[in-house]
């Protein structure tokens, strides 16, 4: 997401004017920069194509390039350009001689019709075309849809025809997805008309992202990966409480052939023309908020060093990128970049939301609390970090000279980047840090936990050690599920947590180092296709609800047939 | 869809082992052929492309070129094979040196995971790729899905946010769509959960052919015109029983950008590499199951002919086309091909399914009650006929004889097509009678009714013109309903009528060419955005079901990755 800019309004050039600018090379240039020829894409339009299975098989998945993680301390509500700096600190390492790729998320469809939203990366950091990235793109979270609602209605169909496997209609888990803000569809009674359209029972629907479908496409290595773990998603319990898998239900194989276009990763550019891999896009909460395996390993086949980011703040994002996506796919990270902004850090120190303008450095200086703690706890994987202070307008120097001190002190580089407003040529400090820190070779990535302790313990590792909860607790049944799923054999799978980005704690508002706080573990849930466990510990949205003036009523064609109102 | 050849399964060579050995033409070449040039065309692969709204614009949309609609008797459960010849015609007219391009339907996502479906022709007449057009293809469906449920999403919201419209929850007729066989989905209570999931009420899915979106999309001559259609959609009625339509809700605009790539025209190509349109599906019952208006009018201006069908058989495919289609659009076909096989004229003259390989002229004479209606029919509308019977190896010369014998006596030429086993070489008379018809240019098409009729009275036209009816009864209220809508200024629409295709009568059973049935007219409804009202003359599913053993179980990648048990 771009980063807000509220002085933004009067500028000549907003983030769609600037990408409309862009001088796109045609895609299949872009793709021989990376050594792919013609045959080796297949173009969507002349601006974006997905790699082929056969070239991504042959390019090799061995991992050759450098794997730099771009995270975030505790965001404000509107992001701390995260996305911007991955899309900048690609473009500058690109313009200081190395060759590097990005992988991002894609965007969902469903909430642009609700706030005004879109983008991928801001001002002169951007990702293009923005317009189709932010619409149906290449049609990936369609193929997800209809993935996982063919699974929906497997499931009804085979109760409908006598229920040979015994499912309890009571205890069915998987819900329908439709990628769009519905809330209408969140809680519902379907199967009613009569015995011609089947047993009523309560459902509902997720929006897309919140599938495991989208989870699993994310982990999966190729083709044959994929229909496995999708053999192996748990539907609900039969009668016998049981679970009841997809492979069950003989429904994988029909969705891995609805998934395989989806599975060839997207090619695209950044407005300076740097190769983009723009590829799945799971929940941040429910899920691990990463862009795809096969986008990453496919990047580091054929790149000395690809950028990537993950959802929400460190707590969150990284920790999951590390003990879920490195972790199940083998990969291991050379270097963080934590971004921080002044308005985040004045926020953690205790700024209203109303006051951020104002110049304030001993704010700042409370806030770099949260900072410290992020770098404390990324130096826990054992990997090494620099500060990238995505700069605004607004920034003082006395707050800057703040940040540049704490850093110091923690025997951390802070580089302030100027990537939004320069692009590549505001981020090169940035970019021969990270390279700095690569070829130092001081990395010893380790997850923050073995695969072999129990489901619980690594729970509680990531509260205690991540979150630094002075306790977790248990809804009644939560322990006893979590030793039910070790006994079945899923005892080996990480867990992914689901709580507030904004605070360390599961209390939104307890901003900057929070200690002494309780982190509550109200419901645990299996992912076995996916592979992992997901542990709720706050109020959790699957299926978003549009706003009172939806963005929708003011999205239009202009004249030239032009998207306007999307961004 | 192909027709069946229950003698198939000791061929060599089945419909998907044949279009897996063409050797396609890059997509490029194709459009070129048609005076496209790379940049008119917006790629889908190597073997599909979009031809971009600059394109369709630039060339014009003056028709030039000749229509040829391809049409059927009535047909048996399994088609008599008019997707088939509209292709074998198209490449015989290529082959006798004119350049004709096909313009057919893309086919429904879920229909291939309930019944073994698929393939765009068969045999030797077929559109490649078939695996993907059968698939995603180039996402249109998903398009069309999004922009309904987006309108569904904004009524419920606008509802939740207050109801300043004053919409009536009881009397919204918007329903949302999937492209999935659902039948649990057909009805259901949503907005259950509490105050945060707003406001109880019944409601369903249909499948997304089925949605007036796709209706609208297939009629519209460009973005302009597909946003006022949208707009005029009534999604349901306020307190006071006024409409509330798509634009009173401002979801006009979002639902235009959501469709704009769709509106699209696709071009793939026949095995033969000759160009070929595949754009829009609409439902051929409560709809008018025609291919989209602008590919066949940028068709008609890009070639000297343009070959298309229309669902179903002659009574509603062709009568649809011709005072829906040809109506709205300004079209004036040029002939009509009424296709005809041996097993479908048994079947009209009373033969047992069982009993339709025995050879049975007197059974086939019987049966041509049904093909001699169709022609009558057709010749109403002011159109030449060539009647095309679609060679079966199993044909038998003395029932061959019958059919010539009967079309002789009718004034019109029948050709054996041998399309299927030969291609394009198998239907060269068919094509070169269609040439002659064309060339005689004996044609005078009218539309069976004037605009400036009542409703009821056009309704009355069809049933005792096309159906033969003896008297149509309405329900209760359904002409009070047409009547308002006459107030309410539709009374200009053409009417689409939903019936069974098996039968001219409303009763299925009633083969050959039934007399003395009365056509009950159930409910009508409202298709305000598309142009046309329905009447529901039977029992019409707009949501069906997977069987007892779906074809998904069976769907899967082969060692080579390719799909099998789709086809």
């Amino acid at each position: 997401m771009a980063s807000p800019r509220p002085f933004d309004e009067g500028r000549m050039t907003s983030d769609i004017q600037i990408a409309r600018q862009a001088r796109k090379k045609p895609i299949l240039e872009v793709a021989e920069g990376l050594g792919l020829s013609g045959e080796d894409i297949l173009p969507y339009g002349h601006d974006k194509a997905k790699i082929s299975h056969a070239a991504v098989t042959r390019v090799g998945q061995q991992p050759s390039g450098h794997l730099i993680l771009v995270t975030a301390i505790s965001p404000t509500p509107a992001g701390e350009g995260k996305t911007t700096t991955t899309v900048g600190l690609g473009d500058a390492l690109n313009r200081i001689g190395k060759r590097a790729t990005i992988c991002i998320r894609e965007a969902s469809l469903g909430p642009n019709f609700g706030m005004k939203g879109g983008a991928a990366g801001g001002g002169r950091a951007q990702i293009v075309p923005m317009e189709e990235m932010n619409l149906h793109f290449t049609g990936d979270f369609h193929a997800i849809t209809s993935a996982h609602n063919l699974l929906a209605a497997m499931i009804d169909n085979h109760i409908y025809w006598g229920n040979q496997l015994g499912i309890d209609t009571r205890r069915i888990s998987w819900r329908r997805v439709m990628d769009m803000n519905d809330r209408a569809l969140r809680d519902m009674v379907v199967g009613l008309g009569g015995s011609t359209n089947g047993f009523p029972r309560q459902t509902g629907f997720d929006i897309t992202v919140a599938s495991e479908v989208m989870a699993i496409l994310c982990l999966s290595r190729d083709l044959g990966d994929l229909q496995d773990r999708l053999g192996r998603i748990v539907i609900g319990y039969d009668m016998e409480r049981r679970p009841v898998t997809a492979a069950d239900l003989q429904a994988d194989g029909a969705m891995t052939v609805l998934l395989k276009d989806a599975l060839q990763p997207n090619l695209v550019q950044t407005l300076e023309n740097n190769p983009a891999l723009v590829h799945g896009g799971p929940f941040a909460n429910i899920a691990h908020g990463c862009n795809s395996v096969i986008a990453t390993r496919t990047a580091l086949a054929m790149s000395d060093y690809v950028v990537t980011e993950a959802g929400f703040g460190a707590d969150l994002g990284a920790e999951k990128f590390l003990d879920i996506k490195c972790r199940l796919a083998g990969l291991t990270p050379s270097a963080v970049v934590l971004v921080a902004t002044i308005r985040a850090l004045k926020m953690n120190g205790g700024v209203a939301k109303a006051d951020l303008a104002q110049e304030d450095a001993a704010s700042v200086r409370r806030g770099c609390a949260n900072l410290g703690r992020h770098i404390e706890n990324l130096r826990a994987f054992g990997l090494p970090v620099v500060v990238a202070l995505n700069h605004f307008d607004a920034d003082q120097e006395s707050e800057l000279s703040e940040v540049s001190r704490f850093c110091a002190m923690q025997g951390v580089k802070m580089i302030v980047a100027r990537h939004w407003a320069e692009g590549g040529a505001g981020a090169t400090d940035l970019a021969r840090e990270v390279v700095n820190l690569v070829e130092r070779g001081e990395t010893g990535f380790q997850t923050l936990y073995g695969d072999e302790i129990p489901l619980w313990d690594k729970i509680e590792t990531i509260c205690r050690r991540i979150y630094r909860a002075s306790g977790v607790e248990p809804a009644p049944g939560v322990q006893a599920q979590l030793e039910a799923w070790e006994r079945a054999g899923h005892g080996h799978m990480p867990v992914c947590i689901a709580k507030t980005q904004y605070s360390f704690s599961t209390d939104p508002a307890r901003l900057g180092a929070p200690e002494d706080h309780v982190v509550p573990v109200r419901e645990v849930r299996l992912n076995a296709g996916a592979g992992f466990v997901v542990a709720i510990c706050g109020d959790i949205m699957t299926m978003p609800g549009l706003p009172r003036t939806p963005a929708a009523e003011n999205i239009g064609l202009d004249g030239k047939g032009q998207v306007e109102g999307l961004f």
